[in-house]
């Protein structure tokens, strides 16, 4: 079979013809020209595709799928995000493609459609339970259950970042103090370190050469790695917030299986010792058999899983008829 | 059709005769006899179920379910609980009653069926997602998507009622500070009533006639009751956390209705403001639009959830044949 996935970020889109199996079999990625309004913007994210078949010699597509970031409705097809998507109206995402394919076309949000791609190709392989964690900016959570996004009966997806932690911690946007997010992402150590260790003489201070604006999670590392204590220090102590998310996490969805992403995630071997030591300490109920997996499948998860999704559709209507 | 449910607890065993509309034709309730052993107590439950069958003039049925204090192997059906049904090795609950009346016969633990009996024919009505919170000696929270138990992949059941909420809170026996259930029980409430109130010369120490082992949460809602200050800020309290707790929830599981079962929820009615108020706190990311419902059918839940299993037991093997 001759699937497409493509991930819709903000800045740039990515493309892959799949087959039935999983293989990715040619890819794309440009720009996404968002700013160029939705309707140009998705034209000529039409060519790109026409353009990775002919190029491919694949003269029909059996099924194409899409994550885009959201929020968007999978019933409908319509994706409104005023920010990562400046200007766009809320606009149907899945008409335009499925005129330009003749294939029906399925929808779903960016973080979604990367976990089941980790779950169908990457990481979360065999999962029957699958829990993606990707921190970074925020902290966003993908549950699956059989490779199925798990989601509210009205279509909306889960907020497990912002499960409140530590009523007695900082406040975030979402109305919570001491939410997952507000205590454990990038963002949140980025801005724990400024506020905390600008006025040690500590290493950190140099990398960011005297700038307090430059100091970020990235600098932190950094500045742990060559042997800052209270760098290291403020490391341990989101370690341990990740850990108490994973740990409610494990209480509430029973999981076979983490799989982190996103940038902090680039720095799992730095935090596992930490995190596992939670999960240890918190297992009398929920038994720790669950070691944390990083996601194998990087920025390809996305398209991978897109055209899952339009796997699963094509079957079922097939399944129909 | 004639499907028969049991909800066997420490001391007492309930039997119902219920249609396939959900309808209860006959019921029955006696000691389990757990003292006596597996054997023996098995035998007479049997021997009940017999007797409420003759009685109802039905010759035959179409299957059993069983309910049971955990934990419970549902796909083998051995339970192992030494502490309510003491001195019972593992035992196998399943055959002896599918050898007894030639049905399948289909065996979860009695939180389960109980949330199944509501989703049913209770206040979980309609739901697609139902979490029910049962709060009382402690906290259990049993998962329905359709009316489905969300399990582990290993056929463990969730253990929500340990999430953490509050890091530097009390030590619970499941190895964590400040878990749902410490913070938010009914033993935690009597708990803290003791150790906090006890010193002010306040309507509990009346009620208790002086005796500090009689404080209780049903003493404390009593002294509230009276008018009591400190009685009704440490139940406001009580009632910040389970609204913490339903948050979590809510951003995990998402959940489109929550019942709210067991010895608390008898106060729903004085707990209700509170609860909804943290709800509505933590609404920007989750919309709260879920009014909490309480429990409809009381100790008559499990049974009929029990025969609900034995139903969709019936309903699977007609369709595999």
């Amino acid at each position: 079979m001759n699937l497409v996935g493509l991930d819709i970020g903000g800045t740039h889109v990515r493309v892959a013809l799949v087959d039935e199996a999983g293989q990715v079999r040619a890819q794309a990625y440009g720009p996404t020209h968002a700013q160029r309004g939705a309707s140009t913007s998705i034209s000529l994210m039409i060519q790109m595709v026409r353009d990775l078949l002919s190029g491919a010699s694949v003269p029909r597509l059996q099924g194409l799928g899409i994550g885009i970031t959201g929020p968007v409705d999978a019933a409908t097809g319509v994706v409104s995000n005023p920010y990562t998507l400046a200007g766009w109206p809320p606009t149907d995402i899945r008409t335009p493609f499925a005129e330009a394919f003749g294939v029906p076309v399925t929808v779903d949000n960016d973080a979604n459609v990367a976990a089941i791609g980790e779950w169908w190709m990457g990481a979360g392989k065999g999962s029957r339970r699958l829990a993606m964690v990707t921190i970074g900016t925020g902290i966003g959570v993908a549950t699956l259950v059989d490779g199925r996004v798990q989601r509210a009966a009205d279509g909306r997806h889960g907020e497990a970042g912002h499960m409140v932690l530590n009523p007695a911690g900082p406040p975030c946007y979402c109305g919570a103090n001491g939410c997952w997010e507000v205590l454990a992402s990038g963002t949140a150590l980025g801005r724990e370190a400024k506020s905390r260790l600008w006025n040690e003489a500590g290493v950190l201070r140099r990398l960011a050469g005297g700038v307090p604006d430059r100091v970020d999670s990235r600098l932190l590392f950094e500045a742990a790695a060559e042997g800052d204590e209270p760098a290291r220090a403020l490391i341990d102590e989101c370690a341990d917030w990740i850990g108490l998310g994973l740990v409610n996490l494990g209480s509430t969805f029973m999981p076979d299986r983490f799989v982190m992403a996103g940038g902090l995630a680039r720095h799992l071997e730095t935090l596992r010792h930490r995190i596992e030591a939670v999960l240890q300490r918190h297992s009398v109920m929920v038994p720790y058999d669950r070691p944390l997996a990083a996601a194998s499948l990087g920025e390809g998860a996305g398209p991978v899983g897109a055209a899952r999704l339009a796997l699963d559709a094509a079957m079922a209507s097939h399944t129909d008829v």
